[in-house]
């Protein structure tokens, strides 16, 4: 049934159809912020040196189907997904033992650590911490599956990005459907494509009030005087998705009233300090824009960089991640939350065999909801010599149904299926328990769409979509107690080898959003 | 006073500062779709093929100052000036009269007049108008002077544009303002600079609303069977402050739930049609985008476009626009309103000696009204053998306090004080009847900004500043009756020779908001 439903869809464009979406997406997204800067291989920085130029960011021209009954529950199990991490970043010698295995072989899990126990050691001014996630999954649809199940794909702890241009790409999936007002002719007719189909997204609303709730709870400044307080977006450089970002600074600002500031991660020790003086350790922000002088007390630190290695330059960079963690500001994530996000530790979870962790991190959770958490587990194997996915990951046969994931948070370079035995006898031994062996999830065979990309390409082809749903939770490390728990908002992403305009097979990954059925 | 207002303004921005604010200012325009499509001359063709790019539109950083009592005068006397050139557009003989002069020097004038003939013959099959007009102003201030008077630079009764990206610079300098929220110290301290200074700014609400209300006059489909009905927007090619245009289909679509289309010049012939066997004569729009045999009767064309001679490259383009001419849509305007609003018009109402035009057009209007009315008049002559112009013209010490404009609507191409009496020698003096003497209107000389151009360089330097206030007038061509007389929004355009960051001297035109003082 599932199957019939995409091999129909999207509906046939016409080239005049398709001219006058692409032409309403490419002048909707411009006029409604849903944008990013150009790559640079796109324009390069000589023709724009002032950096003013922005263009659409990458979005399907349909919304994408996704089971009805995947999406609620998605959405069901996000606060108890949102529990259960708060729940293992509160469990620092847990979270010790899986990473003292990693060590030795993974300098950035290493140096994670290492910040967490320097500031342990001097011990932590801030108990609060704060969780903007994202869990994503995908419609795993087995070929002869009657229905499709959940299949979680990655739990992200750090920097959850798209939450901003989501909602936007929400909002223009809809307007189509409804455009022109009254006879909606913008698609071309199709049983899904009924005005409402798409469900709201609320993700700048739940992102935004997870900060600022973290921002509330802080409470009064800790300095003498008291300073005025905010909210600080640490970023990347040359961020091309800052307009993802400022979705959620525009809310706080112009909703919760908050003075949000952004922040370079190379500018931190620059701009921010912490007065030997004040044993509370607040976090100062001298922004360097405003009369010398002039200093805000941050509440709370949203990291949207220090994800990855490549964030870390120098060990100026650790020093200022140090620098961060060890102030009274709430951290969104702290280093201990970002490691629980580790796929080391999703496998742990998913692991079936040996201690119930779902079960003793969720001890107030009834076991119906633990086990429909546990169903969203794709099955998953470290390659230690006791298990079973050196077995599985070596014999051509059933490495064809797994991929082989880097156990390290956003890291890309999947190896497939029969590739798998090969790539791991060409590197050390070793270097093995990097890896995570993962039963592939089957996302629907007949899916596609058509996707308007950053250069203008307009693709059609085939895609694989992931729904993203968000959530945010405040909790005390001290004792465990949850001050804030929410779902809200979600995203769909779909990614593709798509053929353009010239037959020439070429990628995309753009934005998307849902249609149920 | 008012000279010392200008003094001090805007306030120093030391590197730091300025970079914040351009920073702000750009990441602002793109999130909110204060945007244009960037120049050829900026981005080639070839880099971008698909058009996809955007760049802010040209701003100032700090909102201009204008003097109060000529910001509320403009705005009092806006409803009357509607009122006058409804009333002029109903006068087709004294418009004749006026025009009969300048049809054997003026191709334009003569082929627009050409077109009001033929429908006229037919008989026009729509009676109703609408006016979507702005006034333009400025603050006059000749040294020596203790209070600014306001003097009228121009009506523009066709393709009246800016509003729907004026009412975004509004926000933009308004949130600055306040921001950070509750510290608000984005611009450096400045008397002026206080939070609410910035007047609202109405103009995308307004202007849609004049188009609504046109949409709702035209009544019931006159098709058999009856069509949906819609406005239709006609545009030029390649238009690059298209999301001006835009701000106001989202408000009509969104808010008042009326489909919009747009359609090029180049393409009315090609897309719509009005049946033969219909007498009423509606205008048929045929979507090539939609399923075939998709109709929709136009209640309103709404011209952005079919202005300039430039608009008209062909046999085929004056075609179109007797074809939207005779049809019973509601055009905005019709070729009479639009040549209403030529500089002859202006310069014959203006004219001292002679019919009290203004008296005449406005019967029912206080006499005081009228007086206020008048004196935003720049004293203007024509340069016939009996009026006064020409002594003033010709002689050097006269002409260097005039300018001299072409009489034709958005003509450019102005001749200035001293240079005036040899470039009317350099002319066939038959052709001087397409001239207009103007006395100059002198903007506050202080007058500063700082502005970021749409390619991203920041100029600053001495500027000059047209007010421009917004009206709406929809009104029975067969009675006088008036249907619909608004006034709101308004535009601060601020022009200037500013010197960029290499110190060499550069232009600029930004648009702007104001601060009242």
């Amino acid at each position: 049934m599932s199957d019939s439903v995409y091999e129909n869809y999207p509906p046939y464009l016409n080239p005049a159809q398709k001219e006058f979406l692409v032409q309403t997406v490419k002048d909707w997204a411009t006029q409604n912020g849903l944008m990013v800067r150009p790559a640079p291989t796109f324009i390069s920085k000589d023709s724009n040196p002032y950096g003013v130029l922005a263009t659409n960011a990458p979005v399907t021209l349909f919304p994408s189907p996704f089971p009805k009954s995947s999406f609620e529950e998605a959405k069901a199990l996000q606060t108890v997904y949102n529990k259960l991490y708060a729940a293992i970043t509160c469990n620092k010698e847990w979270i010790g033992k899986i990473m003292e295995d990693l060590i030795d072989v993974d300098d950035f899990i290493s140096n994670l650590w290492k910040v967490h126990i320097t500031v342990q050691e001097e011990g932590y001014a801030q108990t609060l911490s704060l969780g903007l996630y994202r869990s994503d999954y995908m419609a795993h649809s087995p070929s002869g599956s009657t229905s499709p199940q959940l299949k979680q794909v990655e739990f992200n702890t750090i920097s959850s990005s798209f939450g901003g241009l989501s909602s936007l790409v929400t909002s223009l999936h809809s307007e189509l459907l409804n455009s022109p007002p009254g006879h909606p002719l913008a698609y071309p007719q199709h049983p899904l494509l009924t005005s409402g189909a798409v469900p709201e997204n609320t993700a700048v609303e739940t992102l935004s009030a997870g900060l600022a709730t973290a921002h509330t709870a802080y409470g009064p400044s800790r300095s003498n005087p008291k300073l005025p307080t905010c909210i600080l977006f640490v970023v990347q450089e040359n961020e091309r998705n800052i307009f993802d970002q400022l979705a959620l600074s525009r809310q706080l600002t112009k909703v919760h009233k908050i003075p949000v500031f952004r922040l370079l991660s190379s500018e931190v020790l620059d701009h921010t300090s912490i007065p030997d003086s004040n044993p509370a350790r607040p976090l100062i922000y001298h922004p360097p824009y405003f009369p010398s002088g002039t200093e805000f007390e941050v509440t709370t630190v949203y990291l949207r960089c220090f994800y990855t290695p490549t964030d870390y330059n120098s060990p100026r960079d650790w020093q200022a991640r140090t620098h961060l963690e060890r102030s009274a500001s709430i951290k969104c994530p702290t280093v201990l939350n970002q490691l629980a996000g580790s796929k080391i530790i999703q496998q742990v979870l998913a692991t079936t065999t040996g201690p119930d962790h779902l079960t003793s991190f969720l001890p107030d959770t009834p076991e119906p909801l633990i086990s429909r958490l546990r169903a969203t587990f794709a099955p998953q194997y470290d390659l230690s010599l006791d298990g079973q996915g050196r077995a599985l990951a070596l014999n051509p046969e059933t490495a064809s149904n797994h991929v082989l994931k880097p156990q390290r948070e956003g890291g890309g370079n999947n190896i497939y299926k029969t590739a798998i035995p090969d790539f791991l006898r060409s590197i050390p031994e070793n270097e093995w328990k990097r890896w995570i062996l993962m039963e592939l999830i089957h996302p629907p065979a007949a899916a596609k769409n058509v996707a308007l990309r950053s250069d203008g390409e307009v693709l059609a082809g085939g895609v694989i979509g992931e729904l993203g749903v968000y959530g945010t939770i405040l909790w005390d490390q001290a004792g465990g107690e949850v001050l804030h728990n929410e779902q809200g908002g979600w995203l769909m992403r779909t990614k593709a080898e798509g053929v353009n305009e010239g037959g020439v097979a070429t990628g995309f990954s753009s934005l998307d959003s849902i249609v149920l059925f």
